[in-house]
């Protein structure tokens, strides 16, 4: 219909207006559906919901753009927090049921109050202030002497100090990477990589210690659920988690204690689905390193095919080995005989160095059959490698926040996965390691979605379908993935009725 | 062949490593190929020439990759610019013959420098600083009373001045958008554009003055010459152009001065191709002004041929009237008995605001058959415009510090149009307004389209590609493009042979 009407138009004679204007509302709508969501029916009173949503996105896009104010919504993370926190979208956001949370790290994801205001009230732990001014933190039964860094007692400092909850904010403030001028603060992506990196040394040793670890994990899950997540996917190395007594675990512990822990959870939730794992290596690591975990992969996998569902390598893409230099290790499993299926879920692309072996890792990613593919930032330059992802459906783990704070984009409406969200790429929502920079397990990036990474007309229908795609492309099985589904439906039909109750009431929605 | 090994590689059973990496390589080809230049061959001559680019692109890419240091050349041109004025890149493609400029606008195309040195030396010339600090200029035989903005000739302030170099500098820095903080001093889009606006009301009346435009214009073609650009495509209101006894001439008359002062120029220059003119009313204006705007330009495209290519309407998109506005006028050519053919070359879709009115002037700029489309940086995010913009092969018309400087995107690495360059879109580089940002006709553009906006790979074929599309694309009937293209051809040939001739004479390349 409308490629005839183009057709008439190459040609003499223009069409009268009514009919121009009926070609382009079909051109316009055409095009908008073919958007994430865009073919979705909305029911009667889905649409009731959809008009609390969409009231408050167009408000805030109209006034910006007419008043030509700054949009705060897609502004760096550091200045949109506060407004973001208030709004009554990102309580409706917080509310809605997302599904999964598929592209997690294990030691970024529970908040960090809770940190400070747990975990570091615990017997042993201590802290020290490095040489960069940054604390690092570690459970010990006697610390070592460190002329460095001095470990004293967190429990004796925070007596010593005047005001427990100034050196309390304080500890949290100096793990957080929120600062009040971030344009300053970190030049580029380099710039605050440095940061972000330091983060990790600042707390895993914390972390990693035998019960804070599992009460950790346990707490994320709250945190998770609070956010109306059901399922978690989480990338973890597995690797460190120690006792007092100087016993440091292997991976198999660690997996244990995700699988009884997620187990104890959903006895105690089981409006939960559960979590899993994928194992993380690390790009820095030496060949036989990550050869031997591939082997450990490969046994975990087969042990617990229930929770452990595959590998990934993680870490700086720009800095370290590329997938590739490790092509030996990763093409392990399928040269066994018989062969051996370990399925990938590679971090890939998270880079702005077109056409670099950094930027090949999509290549690898692709080749090696790779699950869902963490980030893809780069992929939309990647014509080839985009076609074969639309034809092999492979699902994109797209983190719009992290990819801001580590400044790989500053305004979100330029995410390079806004063009394929308009066209119904397979992709997913993630919040990697969002406790980083304060920001809740998924909702914030679910907001900065709606708001910045789709248009104006892009309404519920959008965030009903990322939510549906985080259980589509998760690595549960066939029936697994069914009662994942009608649960979330069951919480979909729920929060549908609450919000229509609540507008019924001719209450303004307050949150 | 790479699908038949990726389904071999979906079953079970890896591939032999050499296998793996040669089905690697290829794939990275031909994904590769696919960019701007992609296929082109390069002869050997060619491939002495490429390897002089391809080493400073490299080193600069691979210092900042490996050093984790700030990439100068995708930050924002305030901060690059002295870099990239004292490469031996710059120096190199100002010298590469880069075809034609197909997107400037009139009264933002002469270098200040000239505009400061000649024009504001000449008689009848005032100034008066405004309310907001910014200079106005005008040509008066006697200048009004103005209380607001006190009107004072520019030849006694000078006279008047301690230092008449620092003068001069003063009002060449009260015109340019550079300053040393811009990330501050513009805070985004909206912000800069109330100061890029600005400019414009600041030198209108100067270069509007009968004698000035001329030569104005003149020198515009100089310094297009300067930088290896042989044709040019200018939008011009074509309105207000004035003398002192008050007359205000119509269209016509500023047509005709484009048309002598061009023929002129092409007499003593041989080697230009000439300029064109692209009327572009305001959309602001009244549907009525626009309308009869329309109607003198299907008078002015049948009168002039060979000079008036057709028409446009410009100005910020977001704050005002909507292409759809101004429907019955520009459906009001093909309405005609018989139908008269106006060729559009419309800007649409210079926004961040995706899913709005100003977003779908991309449908209406299609819609019209627009030969051309100024901008179009919103379009990626369209699949069903971008899929039509495919098929029907429209040029798109990219201005990349046009773009980073209005803070449409900070990191010219995720310009999104970066995505359809690898994707060999019918793309030609503009410039817009340089000199309001002080930038060089076309070469600065072309050095970070080929820095920034292509991968580490994409060598002196993207950049060939690039200034043949300029020509291939440009609104030159067939025997005028196939002379263009001849003495485009004569000159490439020409720049390829001098450099190599200066490689082989054993000098580094000094620029």
């Amino acid at each position: 219909m409308i490629s005839v009407f183009l057709l008439a138009a190459l040609t003499e004679g223009a069409p009268v207006t009514s009919e121009y204007l009926q070609t382009r509302t079909q051109l316009i709508a055409t095009d908008s559906s073919r958007r994430i969501g865009g073919k979705l029916p909305l029911s009667a009173d889905e649409q009731i919901v959809n008009e609390v949503f969409m009231k408050e996105k167009r408000r805030l896009i109209d006034e910006s753009r007419r008043n030509q104010t700054p949009y705060i919504p897609a502004q760096s993370f550091y200045i949109s927090r506060p407004l973001i926190e208030n709004s009554t979208l990102l309580k409706l956001i917080r509310r809605m049921p997302k599904g999964a949370a598929l592209h997690l790290h294990d030691t970024s994801v529970t908040s960090l109050d809770w940190l400070i205001k747990n975990a570091t009230y615990r017997d042993n732990i201590y802290m020290c202030v490095a040489a960069d001014g940054l604390i690092n933190f570690q459970a010990f039964l006697n610390p070592p002497n460190n002329s460095d860094c001095v470990w004293r007692s967190v429990r004796d400092e925070r007596a010593r100090a005047e005001d427990i909850a100034a050196f309390d904010l304080n500890l949290k403030r100096n793990l957080s990477l929120l600062v009040s001028d971030p344009l300053t603060t970190y030049i580029d992506n380099a710039d605050v990589w440095r940061r972000f990196d330091r983060y990790f040394s600042q707390v895993q040793n914390l972390i990693y210690y035998t019960p804070i670890f599992r009460d950790y994990f346990w707490r994320m899950l709250e945190e998770v659920r609070n956010e109306n997540v059901q399922y978690v996917e989480i990338r973890s190395g597995l690797d460190g988690v120690f006792d007092l007594d100087g016993t440091v675990y292997d991976a198999e512990f660690a997996v244990q204690i995700y699988k009884n822990t997620s187990a104890e959870f959903v006895r105690q939730y089981p409006d939960f689905s559960g979590a899993r794992i994928i194992m993380s290596g690390f790009k820095d690591s030496p060949f036989d390193t990550i050869l031997n975990e591939i082997k450990t992969a490969i046994t975990l996998n087969q042990k617990y095919p229930d929770v452990f569902v595959g590998y990934d390598l993680t870490g700086n893409e720009v800095l370290i080995n590329p997938l590739v230099f490790y092509i030996d290790a990763l093409l392990y499993p399928g040269r066994q005989n018989p062969p051996v299926k370990l399925p990938y879920f590679f971090h890939a692309g998270e880079t702005n160095w077109q056409g670099t072996e950094t930027d090949n890792n999509l290549v690898d990613a692709l080749l090696l059959n790779s699950t869902r593919i963490g980030h893809a930032f780069a992929l939309p330059k990647r014509p080839q490698l985009l076609q074969l992802v639309r034809e092999r459906n492979i699902p994109l783990e797209v983190n719009p926040l992290s990819n801001q704070i580590l400044r790989l984009v500053s305004d979100l409406r330029n995410h390079p996965m806004a063009s394929l969200m308009a066209d119904d790429f397979p992709i997913v929502i993630g919040c990697d390691n969002m406790v980083v920079w304060e920001a809740l397990p998924q909702s914030h990036d679910f907001y900065v979605a709606f708001m910045d990474m789709s248009g104006r007309d892009a309404d519920l229908t959008f965030l009903k379908q990322l939510a549906v795609n985080t259980i589509k492309y998760s690595a549960l099985g066939a029936s697994q993935k069914k009662a994942a589904m009608n649960l979330w439906q069951t919480k979909w039909n729920r929060f549908i009725d609450e919000v229509v109750r609540e507008q019924k009431a001719g209450r303004s929605y307050k949150g």
